[in-house]
């Protein structure tokens, strides 16, 4: 009946560590973004952009290691469903997070964009609240209220993501007059905001898991 | 064997109704998107935009529903996906026209893109031909000719659209000079002809029902 | 315990001899695109469009074909999925391909992007790769080493493909000021970039399919 919960307590332990790495590897890209958005040269953006891809590669390791258990492990196809789904959503956040960062780098734009440090603030906490909730996987019908407080939040925090991104988009078209710069903009900003939507499927993702299992 | 139809049947009516319902808000969509794209100042463009972002609500509530009594019913898996995919799919298209209705709000372009009214009204067919078909999906062993002939109209106005939205870009490439409405009426539109791309795929999705259960 | 290999040796032959068309579709299209690169006026382009888009029918008709034989054929789910993804993979590299001939048809450059046959060189390459991947896929057993290296070089071209586009886009950034001729580059690499994607999708499906039935 539970086998979902069985995998990830003391007696089947190994899918746990490995998605609370996952979520650790979000945490650490999207403080480095917050940094990131506060700089404004191109040697800086290559630095950070060389220390996000380092958490993007941590991740598809993590991912990887997490498949290759799946494969050699009898679970039952939901369960194992369930935790490749949350795996790859968790991988994909930090695939945003880089490409982001990447698109700084390649289409170097004059300044960061307008909203840039906000939107990149409603990420880390959107981050702090994955952190949270798969932490709390593994007691998941002891906790399934804190948890899905964190999916809410990470509901509401891809609402105000929104919001920030569509002030910066009507913003951008009354006021950028070189197109060019108008491109850059919105190319990096359109990713940015797609990392919030990523995290608020791991906040959709996990509710479903809890409706199953807890 | 046919655990699909009986869902639809009257002894497990639940799912079917809000298929209907589904399709429905598609159609109250793709009718104030027509209107839409007759206006042509900001002003309007807010109002069709609330109006439309309702149909949106609407659709999400309903698919949280169909989801919420997947959960609780005893379906094989079989039966389970292909009612979630049909839903999410029909989903889709109300959220694509959500979408582009909010581009028209947050871009505010001088004037509405050429061919804009043309593609919305391709959109408002393949929005009728689904409806038609989701109204005969339980009685699909009876309906199976006609429910393939309305896929087959979808599938003809996705090419509809598809030439619409070509010969606008074409058009937009050579004559627009104001790069930044030149970018504009290309994000309204693109939105536009995926929600016809989109339809095709409910489309799809129904043909392959039929093979599995009529 | 080995229903996919099965499926693919004499006894069930079908599904091998479409996979290899597949492939064949792809190896065509690539062919097609380099040739379409080096060409420089509208009238060539109509012409390499229609040839690529011969093929892309021709990939659409295998893959109706074999989602035919899919539900016609009693298989476990889980030999159906990987069939139908490896299908649907393969189609989505022709499909790309087609899409990307068509931008160049429909945004009608000055020239092509610079670095666009250099792409589509690479994304040749990659055709070549996955050829011969599939050619091994019914003796699986006896080729999983050979295969492996196959996607190895799949997933090499990927960061080559990867190169050459920054490259581009840092260039055109740089140095193209019209700017209505960068979106036309951008939007015709863009595409062919996401073909080379696919192509690597493709070398991870069949690495998967390895570690499952080898």
């Amino acid at each position: 009946m539970n086998n979902f919960l069985n995998m990830l307590t003391p007696k089947e332990p190994k899918f746990f560590p490995i998605l609370k790495e996952l979520a650790d590897v979000i945490l650490v890209a999207s403080d480095l973004m917050v940094e990131f958005m506060k700089t404004n040269d191109h040697e800086s953006a290559i630095e950070y952009y060389k220390k996000i891809k380092e958490q993007e590669k941590r991740g598809d390791a993590l991912s990887h290691k997490i498949f290759d258990e799946l494969n050699l492990t009898f679970i039952t196809p939901f369960d194992r469903e369930d935790i490749h789904l949350l795996a790859t959503r968790l991988d994909d956040v930090t695939d945003r997070i880089n490409s982001c960062a990447k698109r700084i780098v390649l289409y170097n734009p004059k300044s960061m964009p307008q909203g840039a440090l906000e939107l990149a603030m409603t990420l880390k906490e959107a981050a702090v609240a994955i952190d949270k909730a798969v932490d709390e996987l593994n007691v998941l019908r002891k906790s399934s209220k804190k948890i899905k407080q964190y999916c809410v939040e990470l509901h509401d925090l891809e609402h105000q993501a929104d919001d920030i991104y569509e002030h910066f988009l009507i913003n951008l078209f009354e006021k950028e007059d070189d197109v060019k710069e108008l491109i850059r903009h919105k190319e990096i900003m359109s990713e940015l905001e797609k990392a919030t939507d990523v995290a608020e499927l791991v906040g959709k993702i996990i509710k479903t898991i809890i409706v199953k299992y807890a």
